[in-house]
């Protein structure tokens, strides 16, 4: 089911804006590259127009924000709506600033986003308007559990519904949704927590997904997801036969994604639509 | 002695705010993860004080500065101060530019720092308020060798007693005192000269464990020192079995980091008290 | 015959200033230090021409420029060519963005460059001044092959008339020629476009060469690609051995850096001179 859209990533290798946090960026452009895509990183307002253009799709990622990145990402976010580029947004730490959390939500006013991709946190503080996490990381309190698990699927539908987004709520449960389903797919290990950069990663695979299957978000960010958490389970298997640790389990991770195909992500995947 | 340190890391997950250079930010959030805390990375005048208050500890490292995030730096730090979080300075390059130099000075005038961790040359350069260097890595004739190593811990005991700060000076052998106190600890393997960020990531380290253990930073740079020249000594152990170079030697670095425990540091650490 | 070139960067280590994006830049101070050189990174045009001074080679690479890094790249420049340093230009994404391309070629205009490294469509680019590009990768129809190596040679040479710079133009096979004589080089694997930064990297280790032999450019930026190209064959060979994706493959590529010596690439690098 989702063996053909990891197969278009291959096929179409997109080329892929991001303009994201310094922090990761690296680990966002070796990732583009595992997963069949082609990054390209710029950020300055005099040349980011033409580097969305030439693109096919774009990745705002508003973590180590600056007022000169923020005024950068509305120029581009503007020009890829107008290509119809689809644009995945990461609002990263939205809840733990006023200019974080305000960021986001000015980007989410003046762009349509393809997909909003956070964790647990920070997508409720976009809903909310506002809001206050614990840094980078989801509050414990707003984790996704079988419990939990339909509530969270409605209220993805209904910020879908709100911002014409699909929301991608992700976490050890992630909860993929537009206005009318909602994917939850329960592959991953926490262990994925211990390493920066999955969330922001993970990002940049839904944007490749999206670029190379512009017809289907939903679907594409629904693949993503499944891959990035089926790359770090087999991850995870890996390093304990070998031994190792975190590092370990993000040059595994990498490693995996860079041999996924579509037949592998079908038989491994492990969701419930809701 | 050193494993309560340790133990309180794992147990309370200090979340850190880094303001750092772009070269090894990377580095230095993932071996916050791998040490049992967790990493903010933010450097906007607008965020700034905000990210700081909803942690527990701040990095202030003068890597690849700029205007921008100097002033940054003293917000943050003064914001800290006021908290009474924990602060740790890593001057790199001090030295090396005017620029550095006077930023690490006027940094230490202005604000409190739990701790001052560089390379011998650097917390030279500081001392003495002015100072060249080779760059970022430390010149022979000023590292710490079994003859000096009395002159440098009761040069380490004047500056803390100058700065109030626990004064970390690290290389082949490290020595961190406080005002009273010099330990040498003894820990590492020359190799780890040839990765980039060993000096970046153990600020990062010092800064978790003393927002675990606000009362004694002593004892906890101490600990944190010790903790980083084990895993090295115990990464380069295990390139040797396997084979490799540098980069397996940095990976294998974080993996240790990530499975080190109290117990196992107290078993290696290698130090002696002045 | 590229034995003494290399054995010169190891006995040297040559101290290299580095203004190269915030992408890759950790690479680039891995690599530097892996083959046997020093990084050092600074941007801020406070301090730029105190650390050009105190090094002995820089690196000026165009990828996620801004207006801030461009002032400062100039003035680097203009110092490093007053102390008579070799700079080494690597246009990232010429031809991708006006900003890009113009940036590039004022560079060239106002510098002497001891070496410009780039892919066949950003050298390209800059040869006619103008140009367009898909992204940060060379299109496949400016690919230097077996059928058009000799008109390359015979473009490089005649740029490097026009620039008075070493010209290496490198990919499948490289081209590394002055207005004399070309080298083709042929060692490398496909594999290694799948990580991010290889041409990065690969500018900086020509920046310490370069930097650790100054009398001879030419062929130390030949060995610079030799050596890289070497390295990425064994890395390959070792991750075949291993299993292993793109992560391992660039962890081994540095790991191979660190372990190269003169009589391993003058055993190993496969070259033709025209």
């Amino acid at each position: 089911m989702f063996e053909e859209i990891v197969e278009q990533v291959r096929k179409k290798t997109p080329l892929v804006h991001c303009m994201t946090n310094y922090v990761t960026v690296n680990d966002c452009a070796n990732i583009l590259l595992a997963c069949g895509g082609s990054p390209i990183m710029a950020d300055d307002e005099d040349e980011i127009e033409e580097i969305t253009s030439i693109c096919g799709g774009l990745v705002l990622n508003i973590g180590t924000l600056n007022k000169r990145t923020i005024a950068s990402m509305e120029k581009a976010g503007t020009k890829a709506n107008e290509l119809r580029h689809p644009i995945v947004l990461d609002p990263v730490g939205a809840g733990a600033s006023i200019l974080r959390t305000n960021t986001a939500n000015q980007l989410i006013q003046k762009l349509h986003f393809a997909v909003i991709r956070g964790n647990s946190s920070e997508i409720r503080t976009i809903a909310r308007g506002c809001g206050t996490t614990r840094g980078v990381d989801a509050d414990k309190k707003d984790a996704t559990t079988r419990e939990n698990l339909k509530t969270v699927c409605a209220f993805a539908k209904s910020l879908s519904e709100q911002t014409k987004a699909v929301i991608a709520i992700t976490g050890a449960i992630d909860v993929v949704a537009d206005q009318k389903e909602a994917y939850a797919i329960f592959n991953g290990h926490p262990m994925m927590g211990k390493i920066t950069g999955t969330g922001c990663m993970l990002t940049a695979v839904i944007a490749a997904y999206c670029t190379a299957n512009p017809e289907n978000p939903l679907q594409a960010a629904a693949a993503a997801a499944g891959a990035m958490g089926l790359c770090g389970e087999k991850a995870y298997e890996k390093i304990l036969r070998q031994g190792g640790g975190t590092a370990s389990l993000r040059m595994a991770l990498l490693d995996e994604m860079s041999r996924l195909n579509g037949q592998a992500l079908d038989g491994g995947i492990r969701f419930e639509v809701y």
